[in-house]
């Protein structure tokens, strides 16, 4: 049984085969947020402050950091941004740059062992980020594409995969300190998206033993109602086996889904997670309560 | 690829591998309806005709029609009630009772190819329904239980199952025409209810080949949020393999459920139907305001 350790001082988390599905709260990104990325160049971390409590109340267990600011000093802001989060929350975290100083910079910073955001099957990425990982004792999220780019043949996928998990090992890094994002595509554009990366969740569980992770709302791109494809999809995905996701914990529906799943799957022992969060149901049913409560945290 | 073929004058539903999910409407059925079992007995049929109606415009594909009410004449009520509802509406229908001469008086009247719920494992069942099921031409639903019960060791569940198929064949009935229901216990009372139900669909999907369906609403007996529990099992199940339900699609959050599973396992060419449906959401969200809709249909 595979399992994932990842920790800040008062916390460990663990993703893993047999233990509840991990939500790794995506809202701490400037990408596609102006103000946001506004206000973190110019050293406001307000709105980030706010971001991590919030998800953190809605069930996060560990949130995705990421300062990818166009023109900015991103090692410097992620530091600082990290070390913000920390002095707030005390959940573990997942530090996020395609940058390798902006890494070396957050990992510097950072108390606890953090789950590094990522390495690819690209060289360049693998031979700069592996040794990172294992200075500081972290694990890592390994995206399965490579130079060659995101092939749309799971087996290619799965290559890649398992060619980051031997590089690791070369590094003293063991297979349960990396966390397989074996990449989802639209399934408004890629009508087998679905199948596909299913299939690849399963294969990566059952024969390379590792767990994953997804960006699970690039799935519903361009389709409406976002929310019911980004629920459909993490239950099955569940179902296959993937063991977290880097997502918003701030949409009810998608928590049930998360929630009832663990439930089906006997992750939540005697449905107590379950029962604790709806057993007051509102007039109309408590997710949509608990949708409207979630954006209003997402708008203060 | 196997294929159940239910059929009324003017409509044919295929339940499949790699079709759309059938949803079989759960309303027509008198169990725990005190006001609506005392209008049947009494032939007052305006709210089922209302059932009916409400249900398939809810996207039911399929209508199942029980007129179980202790000391009535069930053989006439469940011929009259499926007349009257094959002239409201043109769904095929799933004529169920435990009573072998209502099945008889709702086959003969019944206008296509039924599918009949249920036969059991029980030898009495088998050399009574079965003769049935083949006079007709219809499917029958196989409920995975003998005379011993309902076991909890699945393997004995598969096996039930398997005797059924291999008996119906002494009948003439092929496998396509047996539509196996695994038996969903609640997860509230036993935790490993869903892994061990998930389980068994994969296996008569892979290994009896045969279709399958089950009372959903069943595996969130005794917990809150109900509709929760429910949408993530239907998606679980059919990420493993289920291919219809008997169950409510007047709940919005299941059919939601529904319609994004057949999305992820690439049943829905192009979206169609996820967008048709959601193309213009609600204010709070289309899934919110649909179950309203729904809410207040199932009152009237």
């Amino acid at each position: 049984m595979t399992e994932t350790v990842i920790t800040s001082p008062n916390r460990e988390v663990r993703i893993g085969f047999e233990r509840p599905f991990v939500i790794i709260g995506e809202r701490i990104n400037p990408t596609g947020r102006r103000i946001l990325a506004e206000e973190m160049k110019n050293g406001d971390y307000s709105r980030v402050e706010a971001d991590a409590l919030a998800q953190v109340e809605a069930g996060a267990q560990m949130l995705d950091v990421n300062a990818g600011i166009p023109l900015a000093d991103e090692p410097k802001i992620l530091a600082e941004v990290i070390q913000l989060v920390q002095r707030v929350t005390d959940v573990p975290l997942c530090i996020d740059s395609s940058i390798i100083d902006a890494l070396a910079a957050g990992l510097a910073v950072y108390q606890g062992r953090a789950l590094v955001n990522s390495v690819t099957g690209e060289d360049e990425s693998l031979e700069r980020v592996l040794p990172l990982v294992a200075k500081h004792g972290a694990s890592v999220v390994a995206i399965s594409n490579d130079e060659t780019g995101i092939s749309q043949d799971i087996n290619v996928r799965f290559n890649v995969a398992k060619k980051i998990v031997e590089r690791a090992a070369d590094h003293g890094i063991s297979r349960d300190r990396i966390v397989v994002d074996p990449l989802v595509m639209p399934i408004g554009a890629i009508n087998t998206a679905g199948k596909q990366v299913l299939a690849l969740v399963s294969r990566l569980r059952n024969e390379l033993q590792v767990n994953t992770t997804c960006g699970a709302s690039n799935v519903s791109f361009g389709l409406p109602n976002r929310n019911g494809i980004n629920a459909a999809f993490l239950t099955m995905a569940m179902g296959a086996g993937m063991t977290s996701a880097i997502t918003s914990p701030l949409h009810a529906e998608v928590m049930q889904a998360v929630l009832g799943a663990d439930v089906m799957l006997g992750h939540d022992p005697d449905c107590m997670s379950w029962i604790r969060k709806y057993r007051e149901p509102a007039p109309e049913g408590s997710g949509a309560r608990g949708e409207r409560e979630g954006r209003r945290r997402r708008r203060g």
